[in-house]
């Protein structure tokens, strides 16, 4: 019942262009395995985050990527006047995957150890509703600006995006190389 | 058995100044209990780290505080020669505990919930052995150097390191939350 109604959401969810384009065919084919259903997912993301606060709410997508960035894109991001504080971040996969029992889950987990994926685990344990969530580890977090003044260079966004558009990368064939574990274990 | 053996580890580990000052006390009531122990673990970090090349074994540590640090410690480390890439790096506390089912696992996940702690689960669920990894979510990290050449400047640093006190600071006192939760519940 609850893989039927998660189902539906993602369904809704792909017809709304809400579902993030490297993620599409991972989704799909948990979608339309008989046990298994995704709640909710992120692809990983480069972004210029806005910090108003100190609560997560308070915080604005100034810019998103759920793909590799130019420098042109993040220069125009950087100029473009801000409040608060202005963070650059580059946030690895997430994502939720429900089943129905302890026996399932743990071929989520084998499936995520062959596929080389290091964080992950069961984080629902209730009967008949199981979610295991899984996460990548490309990470680059650091703050460029506050209430509209430069704290680094332009020439260090210059020097770092090569970088981060290389960790996103690869955390997008770490995602394709776990569609492909999920492909040989989950039915 | 596993608790046994995992218990010597932990006293040799204690006995050699090798447990972090800041996750001792957790450690220690974990190991006391009659259920749970506690396998690696770290209470969060500030470093400069050394990349010589892409594997994590390439890694080196040119400064490691668990603790809140001082410009001053933080210069000089950026000022020593270093090869490769030097990175900034705030790393939330990461904690590996164990137990004998999924009962006593479910125990933790909730403990884990009322203290706020956000990523953590299941990560092993073998007969007799279960495995919860728990870890916080303070971070940061940026490159601060290639082969020697500073890519920001001094006064980034002055301007960034308070901010990863803090932040510290909060992924210590999630700790202490932590273990105030596993006190009501963990037997």
């Amino acid at each position: 019942m609850i893989k039927e109604r998660h189902g539906k959401t993602f369904e809704t969810a792909l017809s709304q262009g809400k579902v993030d384009e490297q993620m599409e065919s991972l989704c799909r084919f948990i979608s339309g395995t008989k046990g298994y259903y995704t709640s909710s997912c992120c692809s990983g993301r480069i972004m210029l985050l806005e910090k108003r606060g100190d609560r997560k709410k308070d915080n604005l997508f100034h810019r998103k990527w759920h793909r590799e960035v130019s420098l042109e894109e993040l220069l125009e991001g950087l100029r473009e006047n801000t409040r608060g504080e202005l963070w650059f971040k580059l946030e690895p996969f997430i994502l939720h995957i429900g089943c129905a029992n302890l026996r399932d889950s743990v071929k989520v987990l084998g499936a995520m150890k062959n596929a080389g994926v290091k964080r992950g685990g069961i984080i629902v344990a209730e009967k008949e509703k199981f979610l295991i969530e899984l996460q990548g580890t490309e990470r680059m977090s650091f703050r460029v600006k506050i209430s509209g003044r430069a704290m680094v260079g332009e020439d260090y966004i210059d020097s770092i995006f090569p970088m981060a558009n290389r960790m996103l990368a690869k955390n997008y064939s770490r995602l394709e190389r776990l569609e492909s574990e999920f492909r040989k274990t989950l039915r």
